[in-house]
């Protein structure tokens, strides 16, 4: 069989989160791989109770850990940099990010105690990265966050543009612009470009996006216009915006101070690796505290209503000696992401009842978008004019709306989800294989499968309770005493009155003592009759079914 | 002392839900009550898990039964009669209602099992019901379900109007148009408005609100221009809505099919009522799946993502024999409320799997809201000239905003979120106390309060897993045998490979082998050093503190 050029994702399409690309070229089966991105998502209580993080399960690429080349970082965004120190010791092979991304990179690599030598620092394009059969050039895009690539990916089956996050911004206040003549230099090398892998997260937002540029004006206008103290909070990693940010707090004679480990991070690794030039000198919180409140500026951490975060801190009290009263105004220089809604609103209501004017992107003054909007996509499709065009960094109606506007042009289209290779070397995409493709949980200090039934038992404690009873069986198969019950997360007293516990026990008693020796004896039989009468009184009491844990235990003769 | 009119939420202030509301007249601690709305919220994963409803907790009520004269229901929606079949049994209080409410609230006691005489059906102004000092009279107003009305409360101490929900609707489609000279007249009576108690949800939409009847238009004609099946969602209880859409679908030469039980008792209450007339045949699913798709239209429920309801059944797969296919459309004809985000989310890709077009709100075309925005907010204030508006009906965020607008137009307010007693004898509002105002959960079939624990409980469960200890210790006081551990939501093996269960038990091994005869002897020592035992050894080896449950069964000697 001949050498084929296969694109199979393992995180990131089907869901906006854990990005984790792979590209592989080769005798089928025997390509050589490479990784673009090891990202994280975030857990929630509804799906993933007490879990960290959650991120691609590599185990194919596992399998298959000797094909692969290296692994290509294209930005410091935890959905692509964030599974880095989780997921890395089980592939081992070299890292390549720009600067200030490898920056965050080794840093998250030390923090989880991993020594590396194989994190290497890339200059952007013309400088090329051999991997195999791959040549890899980081080109610069404009984004969220300093230092974004875009990947053009070499083959010998044709030219790749992965596109990474982006936007087309001229005027990106921190980090390079976007360049319409090098994108136009990449379209026309060679034989132009086969594949476009976009970026599809504002496939819906039909109006061109706006430059981060344009915030500054509204920002210092409406800073310049409080009188109490102001707080702005935006994530963390968009240093652009804190520039903006910064500076107008002090155009409006305000000092500015950080807040929130994660920011100072980000400000620190952009100054160390020269993204970040020029930023407003800031004070620390210990300085702050003394500053009369109309001069102060407090920039900070927790845009997203994280409950550790600063925003939410200040917003259930004093943090780090500073704390917010009436007439100050807290602005949320950000876009509430799609499930965060009651975090974010109860910070603001927190806010409204100590009397502080909570300002959010609502006029579309104070915050724009990392991505690329509709218009945006179509700019970049008609500028590269690819073959083909993969949709990738979107659920599934992302991906399929961004293909409708592909097949609608005449270019090549198809929806990949996680877990399903792609054949690219045609003229047109075709399925080749499924991958079992699922997600890996960090819980505490271990990674777990997402259906490993660790999580569904967390989920059905949380829904149902939690039953125990307890038996001993002595020497001669006779219960010793009565079965003892305890409740978890379960009212002590049903619909009766009656303790729940107590009616369980009457009639755990009541079957012990009319039970045959066959089923006192069988532990499984015990377990499974025990359960079905904790469970009927339960539901008879107050309706519900909960979990049940049987423990018999035996005595046994010396 | 003198007598004086109070005001007292319970629930409804402070969160946009579970309605109840409190006017007092009469010696201070010897007012005569009446209650205004019994309403719930709904639970989710994060706060409330396991639980089945939230509502008002109704302690200060109870403890004061006595004084209760009545309680009135403004309209049907669930936050403002969700409640009763729970709470009207600890007052057992006559229930005022106008027909189409009051149909809905007997289904529901009907339902629970309860069977009452005392729910009144009352006719709207000029009607008037006397309850102690209070004469209430039932104003229609619209919103988005039939007979929503205003409360117009004339007490010894000046007129009282209670917006409840509402919006200015002159063409609703069902029910009565909003009629500004039924309000000029109620305004111009006797006195005037002394206090306008008034809902706030869309205090921060800045432009006036629509019609209903502008939906008709748009829907039509998207309808009509689709060639697969079209099933639209909406709140089951907006009847206006629903006629709209059987209409629009009836127009377009498609048969109509209703699906979810919520939507099938709404319409038929609204027929026997008399508020809805010429609602479209529809046929039953039995038939509807013997039609060619492009003749058909379903309304289904499950406008939230709600997982049991219609439109989430669809998006898994066949529901009564009918399934969603490529080519198809779904609309939601509705907003998404906050919070609710994952689960509509979940569903719209689910559909986009499928290949079905799904539609939403984005354009502004197929939804309005049923409540009034601010500038309507305004026409109202200016339209009743009240001396006092107390904002109701909004978080925290809402009910501030809609004090400043007051304040600045002169007119008297205060924020009273939910326990907190005002007296609005005077020419301004007076907190005069505050109220312990909890929640009460409906779990299964039992009433707890929200402070019980257990819910904590279930939390920590879900966050934590859950480990359980049984030690048995004979007569003497020695152990006997070794101690046994179970796990649950717990992953089986930790950092060093080893079953987490069996580092446990030798842990707690050793630790019985060498306690000494006053911890063995001792439950609560024992529960707190197994327990301390068993995190140390978890955190040891996954990085989490699990609950702990610990049993020690005690021998006796015979």
């Amino acid at each position: 069989m001949s050498e084929r050029l296969i694109y199979l994702p393992l995180g990131g399409a089907g869901e906006i989160g854990m990005n984790a690309y792979v590209y592989g070229y080769g005798r089928p089966g025997k390509e050589r791989l490479i990784v673009v991105d090891l990202g994280v998502t975030f857990p929630d209580m509804e799906g993933s109770p007490g879990v960290d993080l959650i991120m691609a399960d590599v185990a194919w690429l596992e399998e298959n850990v000797e094909r692969i080349e290296a692994v290509f970082i294209t930005h410091a965004h935890e959905d692509h940099i964030g599974a880095l120190p989780h997921l890395w010791p089980k592939l081992k092979k070299p890292i390549y990010a720009r600067r200030f991304t490898a920056r965050i990179g080794q840093m998250k690599l030390e923090e989880a105690g991993i020594a590396s030598n194989d994190l290497h620092v890339v200059e952007p394009r013309p400088t090329v990265i051999e991997a195999g059969p791959f040549k890899v050039q980081f080109v610069p895009v404009s984004h969220s966050i300093p230092e974004s690539s875009a990947l053009v990916i070499d083959t010998p089956a044709g030219r790749i543009v992965h596109t990474g996050d982006f936007k087309l911004d001229g005027n990106p206040v921190v980090g390079e612009a976007f360049d319409p003549l090098l994108w136009h230099e990449i379209a026309h090398e060679g034989e132009g470009v086969k594949v476009l892998v976009c970026d599809s997260t504002n496939v819906f937002s039909p109006q061109p996006g706006r430059s981060e540029a344009t915030l500054a004006g509204p920002l210092a206008e409406m800073i310049a216009a409080q009188t109490g103290m102001v707080v702005a909070t935006t994530f963390a990693s968009n240093v652009a915006r804190l520039k903006t940010l910064a500076e107008a707090g002090r155009a409006a004679g305000r000092s500015v101070c950080l807040l929130g480990r994660a920011m100072k991070k980000m400000v620190t690794a952009a100054e160390e690796t020269n993204v970040l030039t020029g930023f407003p000198g800031h004070v620390p919180a210990e300085q702050a505290v003394e500053l009369p409140r109309q001069n102060l500026m407090l920039i900070v951490t927790g845009s997203q209503g994280e409950r550790r975060a600063a925003s939410a801190q200040l917003s259930r009290g004093k943090y780090l000696g500073l704390e917010m009263k009436e007439g100050d105004t807290f602005l949320f220089s950000s876009r509430t992401i799609p499930g965060n809604e009651r975090g974010v609103i109860r910070i603001m209501n927190a806010f409204s009842e100590m009397g502080v004017e909570v300002i959010d992107d609502r006029g579309g003054l104070y915050h724009v978008s990392g991505h690329a909007n509709r218009p945006d996509l179509e700019a970049v499709h008609d500028l590269l004019r690819p073959q083909i065009l993969i949709p990738m960094h979107g659920e599934h109606r992302h991906m399929r709306e961004h293909m409708k506007i592909a097949l609608a042009k005449g270019i090549a289209s198809e929806v990949a989800t996680n877990g399903t290779m792609l054949d690219l070397t045609g003229p047109a995409p075709k399925v080749v294989e499924y991958i079992e493709a699922g997600r890996t949980y960090l819980d505490g200090t271990v990674l777990i499968g997402a259906m490993d039934g660790v999580v569904r038992d967390r989920i059905r404690m949380a829904l149902n309770g939690h039953v125990l009873i307890t038996v001993i069986i002595d020497e001669d198969d006779v219960p010793l005493g009565d079965a003892w019950v305890e409740l978890m997360g379960l009212p002590e007293t049903g619909r009766g009155g009656a303790a729940i516990a107590d009616r369980i026990e009457d009639e755990l008693a009541e079957f012990l003592e009319r039970a045959p020796d066959k089923v006192i004896g069988n532990d499984d039989k015990m377990d499974e009759a025990l359960r079905r009468i904790a469970r009927q009184v339960t539901m008879e009491e107050i309706g519900k079914k909960p979990e049940v844990t049987v423990v018999v235990s035996r005595l046994m003769a010396d």
